[in-house]
């Protein structure tokens, strides 16, 4: 390899989605060379549109090239890749398998605001990267590496077990992969959403009961919920599920917003509630979470858009007025 | 028996602390009454000043009398009690060590306003009671009944371990136990006080460091936190403190106020953070607490009131003005 130049999509100060190119001069030895073949769409993405990076952390596609210590993959494996954990190995975190807190992740992963997921190609180091189980396809696949590794990884890191009542706010995004992923955990899956009209989705995906919250005062909804999941981009009215949750339950905030995260304080203790943060999942998790989905057949509901600088900008107008069923897929041309 | 009035002393609509009379006809077959000889002061019981209720939940006395299924305790024998857990023993808590969340339990508690610690005399059900370990005075134990039992049980239950580096925020009725608790886990303990003012008696109770965060815009600790206990009735500056959180690190909100509990919400999600609510102990860990305290040599620091209604006003008065070290205790005449 002697260079190689590549497409690449960037948020611009007016928000527009400028196309831009990005020069590898060679791959490293620990390094692989992808064609990108899908890039889902995430909330986190509309946050970075007005900045001068390459967008994009859901990626899948296929081995051009690899480095010549690289033995985990080969030309033409499909790959994917979500957050990147560029760990040390020997700091705490990383020997307790919590890589993506190792201090030294955070520098390599500010220093790439050249490459991402909305783009032609790109260049990882190898330990980044995960194999896509043949059960999935690349397209569905996209949504998984940070969609559903990070609804995956706050249930299966802080202790949700079957049996468990489990609620899920909001069938979105995040929320349709969540309901899959509890269902097929053995819990009893109760879904709040603000109208009917996703009852009959949200049961098709494994809800065992649906409730429409908008205009509502309080909810029956009988046995109380142990862990509820908060999927929204804006956070629910927290009296009225405050009132629903049982003793020791714990609450998932799984979206992102500026400022505080503001919960009624005497029942946090009172009724001994854990509120729990919930970052993307380290590697051996993000393994498990996509072994788990092929084995049970877990799918994103997925919306296509061509992977150009007009699909990314139809698409994050779509997410913006909540038009999109359930994820936003870009897909490279052939 | 053949009935009994004792005194009992009680808030009213202002604030001002009343004398008054509790009549029970008999103790029933289950019942223990108890002489009180020492009740401590709780920050919660001045919510309750105004209220027309026996204040203190803090108690602790000789038992006089015992109906006749009680086995447990003998007359001369003392007990003492925190939070009334009135449990129905048959639900999912009570079957799960969580009896205080009974759902049974809170009807009898509040049909209870006739009688608590700030009281001659108080008839209890024997399953309310815990014997007083040899090692522990009776003074020393009163404040064990609510502000210990809060700081073990959040320590206890919510996975403290040995090794941990805990830190607790305020030196005042709960942080100056909780700073013995911890170090006699085998914990580091790192305490953050306002002022320079408790630094001595702080590292006397096990505190590893104390630092002053007055005016202080970073916090230089090195190591960072994995356990922090809020013991202040006033919330602290979180951006202050997240910096200095570890990754999965837990905060303990001890104290409760009316509104909303709010925090940075970016960094609750980023570095995986648990905030915890933990209310008063089950039955279970209550008398795990107080052999710890026996065995370990913990003691509260003590400051001794006449329990007489002038008595609790003078100590409520010192509380309010944050005069006490650290504990006040009221104690009965002979």
């Amino acid at each position: 390899m002697t260079g190689i130049d590549f497409t690449v999509f960037k948020g611009s100060p007016n928000g527009k989605i400028i196309e831009s190119k990005t020069h590898k001069e060679t791959i490293k030895p620990d390094e692989v060379l992808l064609k990108i073949t899908h890039a889902g769409l995430c909330g986190t993405d509309q946050h970075h549109k007005t900045a001068d990076m390459v967008l994009g952390h859901e990626g899948v596609g296929i081995v051009q090239q690899v480095g010549s210590q690289v033995t985990a993959f080969k030309a033409g494996d499909r790959a994917g890749w979500g957050f990147l954990h560029d760990s040390c190995g020997h700091c705490d975190e990383c020997l307790n398998a919590n890589e993506m807190f190792c201090p030294e992740r955070a520098i390599y992963a500010n220093s790439n605001t050249d490459q991402g997921a909305f783009a032609s190609h790109a260049v990882w180091k190898a330990a980044f990267l995960f194999h896509i189980p043949d059960a999935i396809t690349s397209s569905d696949a996209a949504p998984l590496m940070c969609a559903g590794a990070t609804v995956f990884n706050a249930m299966y890191s802080y202790g949700v077990r079957p049996t468990d009542r489990v609620a899920i706010i909001g069938v979105g995004g995040l929320g349709h992969i969540a309901i899959q992923f509890a269902a097929k955990m053995g819990c009893e899956v109760v879904v709040f959403s603000g109208s009917e009209s996703k009852r009959s989705e949200a049961r098709s995906l494994g809800a065992s009961e649906f409730y429409a919250t908008r205009g509502a005062s309080t909810l029956e909804i009988g046995k109380p919920i142990k862990h509820l999941f908060v999927t929204t981009s804006h956070n629910p009215d927290w009296n009225l599920f405050f009132r629903v949750l049982a003793p020791n339950a714990t609450i998932y905030p799984m979206t992102v917003s500026e400022g505080d995260l503001a919960m009624p304080h005497i029942p946090i203790v009172s009724k001994g509630l854990t509120i729990q943060g919930s970052f993307c999942a380290s590697r051996g998790v993000h393994v498990k979470m996509l072994r788990f989905a092929a084995v049970n057949g877990i799918k994103p509901i997925t919306q296509e858009f061509p992977l150009t600088a007009e699909g990314i900008e139809e698409a994050m107008a779509k997410l913006s007025k909540g038009e999109v069923r359930y994820r936003a897929v870009l897909v490279a041309g052939r």
